[in-house]
């Protein structure tokens, strides 16, 4: 579009109030965006923010994602009693504790630990928005506790899609039209991303997984034999709790730290 | 998604041929794809794109897309003879001979002329993508002419999306799921967002402008009143000339100069 004319793009889909709901669609789009103007949502369902939010869903202290394997294993050498999570062609990294896959973030794994995750979409979109008034994670399996806690928040929301490698994925974009479809309603203006997402939503939504087979990677993830791990990050709200950072780790929102609880005064 | 596990992301739509149909959703991200090897499509339906078939459809000998209003009127200062393009607000720049409006390119003004038009988003698209096989603009007014063109070379092909500011705009998507639409049945194969602007075509094809409508530029193309030039960008198949990148110009492919034939032998 020309933009001699156009000022601005922040239209309203129905909402008309002070505050926005965006769809920032890559990585790569985030320096489009005034980033410490918003609460910013990272999403990488397939799997990073699914197997984040099962995992502090089920007690774990922290989880810390990192970018590279190298870096993972880095935190072994600083001899913290610390769970590393890596893998490769869908194989656990030899000598780390478990892969990437959700199944891997049961109470009894991970109650109470720190956990390393390596995950390069995911932790290159955190990285990018770190200026954000507050980041937290969202998935499928936890999406109407972070609408709802998003709502209750009176700020502009920024629904950040990690993709894949730096470019559009459907599976993210599917997540943030689903969020935005929850907000239908309220005063929240929306932008063009928004609008398309919500509308693919619209397409996929009596079945995630079968919208999701014409897409880029289904073959291949058949192949990784890991299609319980897509219809587990297809399940809608099987778990209530929100990561959020804090530093460089994502914690449970409201925090309360087990270790705390657990100094003797 | 995590892409520990995931090699590519040019998967089928049905096709699979060697060559490949994919969608760049915006300026942004053109440095993520290799442009060297594809075919390159412009698309700036509102209304560089649009304007820029019908002139060259009739008759116009070359038009020059640049960024700047400045840069627009440094061809006046050349001395040339050429037309120039630019407005401000929806009013024609004072010292221009006619705004960004597809009806100022009528046979009676543009033949035989060279033009020098103001687009920022349509230039900027341009620029990224100088290092592609070939360069043509499209638009929904000479759609099937591009597509028909397109399937006789044995390329690959990036439909580039202008876009606003560098961000995803619906018209130009919309365009781009047009073209993936007329080459369903094909072999080529395509990636995520040209599967994503196809399904969202399917959502808006019956009445493209009213799908528009609750998009972000709607109200205020509404208020600058050029609703007409709406309705005739979103027309299809009213031309059949293609606009080829041929150094700074764009001229109509095949390339046969006016001023050429007229030169004495």
């Amino acid at each position: 579009m020309d933009n001699q004319n156009i000022q601005n793009n922040t239209p309203s889909l129905g909402g008309k109030g002070p505050n926005r709901l965006e769809v920032c669609l890559t990585p790569a789009l985030i320096p489009l965006y005034k980033v410490e103007d918003y609460i910013v949502v990272i999403i990488d369902i397939f799997r990073a923010t699914t197997s984040i939010s099962y995992g502090i869903e089920n007690g774990a202290e922290a989880i810390i994602p990192v970018s590279q394997v190298e870096e993972c294993s880095a935190y072994r050498e600083k001899g913290l009693d610390y769970l590393l999570a890596a893998e490769r062609n869908g194989e656990v990294v030899t000598g780390f504790d478990f892969g990437n896959s959700p199944f891997s973030y049961t109470k009894d794994k991970v109650a109470g630990k720190t956990i390393v995750l390596t995950t390069t979409n995911g932790t290159h979109a955190l990285h990018l928005s770190r200026s954000a008034k507050k980041i937290i994670t969202g998935a499928f399996i936890n999406i109407t506790a972070v609408c709802n806690w998003l709502k209750q928040q009176n700020e502009n929301i920024l629904l950040v899609c990690s993709g894949w490698k730096n470019n559009f994925n459907l599976e993210d974009t599917l997540f943030a039209g689903a969020v935005v479809e929850q907000f239908k309603g309220t005063d929240f203006r929306v932008d063009d991303p928004a609008i398309a997402a919500n509308d693919l939503y619209q397409l996929a939504k009596n079945d995630l997984n079968q919208y999701l087979k014409k897409t880029s990677h289904s073959e291949r993830l058949k192949k990784l034999g890991i299609e319980a791990d897509i219809e587990f990050c297809l399940t809608i709200d099987s778990t209530t709790a929100i990561p959020v950072l804090e530093g460089d780790k994502l914690v449970k929102f409201p925090h309360t730290s087990t270790q705390l609880s657990m100094t003797p005064f």
